[in-house]
């Protein structure tokens, strides 16, 4: 089976090379639309979207196509990538001494060997707790250079861990992908196909 | 100040460098001594000997030296390294399909700038999640050349990933070391320190 990721994020493409699994990379170049405001919408249609416009493109059968795509969200307002240092130290500050969750959809679109399509979407859900953090840890932190690439302006697998109390749900899925889940999912899907 | 790790770990010197904390790495030579089959005493007492062995050699103030133990626990019983691949299967298939814990016991032994002594120890647990797993998932895993170094025979960082439904806790815990409070706790026994 053909494994073609729709993202271009390097780290979801290393979170599947960590489980075993090889993927051929092919960024989506559709154009978002986001008709909902609830995280978990959000994330399904846009990983949909991308799921859907790299799946037109791929030739062939036994091709499984993943589309992915997270958000940060705090008290029910959904945080993207920060567009300035001033802006992810309030994202940080935001975030410091509370919980919020982080939302990963996933849209599997599957042409079995016989060329008939299927297709499974999920969107996963981890809570983060943040330790309190003091003004200095705020400004280090933000300015760090880690935060401008990444919705909520940290990353769970680089210096943010120092912040970081505890979880409940799937680590991975802050980082980008629930691999766990996926795994799974993409088991059911292709009818027992095993890494 | 100065930070010893009193253990030669590559994992937990990594997790301690992703926080952005240089380490000494220098591993204890102390013979374990168990008194308890409780996880998070055991793992107190031998992050204690560790610690106080390293710090015994250890010349100079502002040091701080950091002893960590891991172990797994399952339905109450510890888990320690598999001795061969068909243990590490037996292991690996008592965890699937339920939740365990993890423990990491920290003990910290600080030399202050004055030449006083402080001490602070903690157990910290997270617990993990399973998913089910068939015989050919369990074989395949225990071969795979990851369980043999670790404790519970899995890596969470690792292939394992997969099969982890969510955990509730530090993920770094499972790792090896709990970063985000140990960050806490390091300030607050030196004094307000900051990475």
């Amino acid at each position: 089976m053909r494994i073609v990721l729709a993202s271009g994020s390097p780290r979801r493409r290393e979170l599947m090379e960590q489980i075993g699994i090889r993927t051929e990379v092919m960024p989506s170049s559709v154009e978002e639309r986001v008709t909902s405001d609830i995280p978990d919408q959000v994330v399904l249609e846009l990983s949909g979207q991308k799921a859907e416009d790299v799946a037109e493109k791929t030739e062939g059968r036994d091709v499984l196509v993943i589309g992915a795509d997270t958000v940060v969200a705090s008290e029910g307002r959904i945080l993207g990538k920060p567009g300035s240092v001033a802006e992810a130290g309030e994202m940080i500050a935001s975030l410091a001494g509370k919980c919020h969750q982080v939302y990963t959809g996933v849209t599997l679109i599957y042409r079995d060997p016989s060329g008939e399509m299927r297709r499974k979407a999920f969107a996963e859900r981890t809570d983060v707790y943040v330790y309190p953090m003091d003004e200095e840890e705020i400004r280090g932190y933000a300015g760090c250079g880690e935060p401008m690439d990444k919705a909520g302006a940290y990353g769970i697998q680089g210096r943010f861990a120092a912040y970081v109390e505890k979880i409940d749900g799937d680590y991975n899925n802050v980082v980008g992908l629930p691999v766990g889940r996926l795994y799974q999912e993409i088991k059911e899907l292709t009818g027992g196909w095993n890494a």
